[in-house]
């Protein structure tokens, strides 16, 4: 079923808490991928019901970044969620989510502020309230859907480390499952930014999985000095590449870390053909 | 019952909702008078059970506030609560609700933030950061009880204005009674703060409903003119009186405006004693 409408969704869940059957949400920006499929099925595996959101989000994105180009394809996505069972398929308009004539800025919205800590570091930094309009959104999804599990993807790892910092944080009533990077066989993460990449960047894309993979196999040969580890990258890197960052830290806190450990997670986010990608990897 | 523990709560709220009952949450910060106990009866009258959580918030005083000496009267809130019937009293502690070890501050713990012009103003100028505070433990409330509805209390206006402005952007699913104030025979609004006067002092206190009324009354003889209307203060004032604030606004949206309409709330906050004391009035 698709919904444009909230009072849809909740009228749908409610019937269904009332059958006592399990619910579980897959927040998703819709331009679905083999990633967000890994994420459905694992829904589908551990609740009765599942929804889908498809809602690229206003309040996430920055002024100069790609709201207005970021992929949409709703008819493609409900495609695969109809084959996939999907229960529901939830996209709302942004009035819906946000009010007509709505100013989406603080001075007129209650913002959903994760720590400073967790977001003033890795893509928090040059994504001024992107994490802000994260955590809003997904709050929001999951007032109106009250699922009992969510599911979210390691690719966006600081996101979901957010995001249950959120869940601790607030006692939000929400179990969330985190689910592994899914790939190409080229090793390239699946992203809907990838859509925005020549057959050129995408072989240019590579070098985020092999620096990360890279720096895993050096962990495993025992070196574990971040700095070191990190240096390792520069041998990867051409003209093509806009590196933004590459962090060692801390998989639950992002805390900085001299010496990786078992708990490291190295995270990277660089530009090819001026489209932002990510990826990330835990060294244990 | 009383408990001390989120787990404990959940638990028993879990057994009512299985039984399809309606759930009402009082949020106090304990030291109950009369001003409570009229939530309470409106909880009692509109649900099944009611839960009363009785939690001295730090996260809402600022530094040089009162959250050390704020009256703490958990025997005498019991016996209250016990001959009103309510079902739970929740009393955490601040480790149960914010972690131990906690730094209560957003370098470290997810906020709830209200917008900019519901906080920027009145008790807000102020109090810095109190709102956040405010929506942040009652959200957490929230998602520890899941009530069907929640009972604010008129007396603090600004407060209920941005809860139920929570509510709406972030969807959640509960219902915002709120409640007239309760006043002493004399006018004087009940307020836990009210403990830490003299008698002359709440003598010295009636100002406050005094100047609100008067604002009322001449607004009903077709003074319309907020500038005007704030003026008739003066005359009340004495040096006992450490005005903070007298505003004429919106009392949906807290909207300045230079004419006061059916939709205005005259609001106040004045020391006496070095007591903060605050009240309002609808002029219509």
């Amino acid at each position: 079923m698709l919904f444009h409408k909230i009072e849809e969704v909740r009228t749908e869940v409610l019937k269904w808490k009332k059958e006592g059957l399990t619910v579980g949400l897959v927040p998703t920006m819709g331009a679905l991928h083999a990633g967000h499929l890994s994420l459905i099925k694992k829904a589908k595996e551990t609740c009765d019901k599942v929804v889908v959101s498809d809602f690229v989000n206003p309040i996430q994105f920055g002024p100069s970044e790609d709201f207005d180009k970021y992929p949409r394809t709703l008819d493609a996505d409900m495609e695969l969620c109809s084959k996939e069972g999907v229960d529901i398929v939830f996209a709302p308009s942004a009035d819906e989510m946000y009010g007509e004539g709505r100013r989406l800025s603080n001075d007129t919205l209650t913002y959903v502020c994760p720590p400073f800590f967790y977001v003033n570091t890795l893509c928090g930094k040059t994504r001024t309230g992107h994490f802000d309009g994260v955590c809003t959104v997904v709050l929001k999804l999951f007032n109106i859907v009250q699922p009992d599990y969510a599911f979210f993807g390691q690719k966006d790892a600081q996101q979901v480390i957010i995001i249950k910092k959120m869940v601790k944080d607030l006692n939000v009533p929400i179990q969330i499952i985190q689910c592994p990077i899914v790939r190409e066989e080229s090793g390239l993460a699946l992203s809907s930014r990838n859509k925005y990449l020549s057959e050129q960047g995408k072989k240019d894309a590579l070098v985020l999985s092999k620096i990360l993979n890279n720096i895993k196999s050096c962990y495993e040969k025992g070196i574990t000095d971040v700095e070191a580890l990190k240096e390792t990258a520069y041998s990867f890197l051409t003209d093509k590449h806009d590196m933004e960052y590459l962090e060692i830290v801390d998989r639950n806190t992002l805390e900085n870390k001299t010496k990786a450990d078992e708990n490291s997670i190295a995270l990277i986010a660089c530009r090819v053909e001026n489209v932002r990608l990510i990826d990330n990897i835990y060294l244990k």
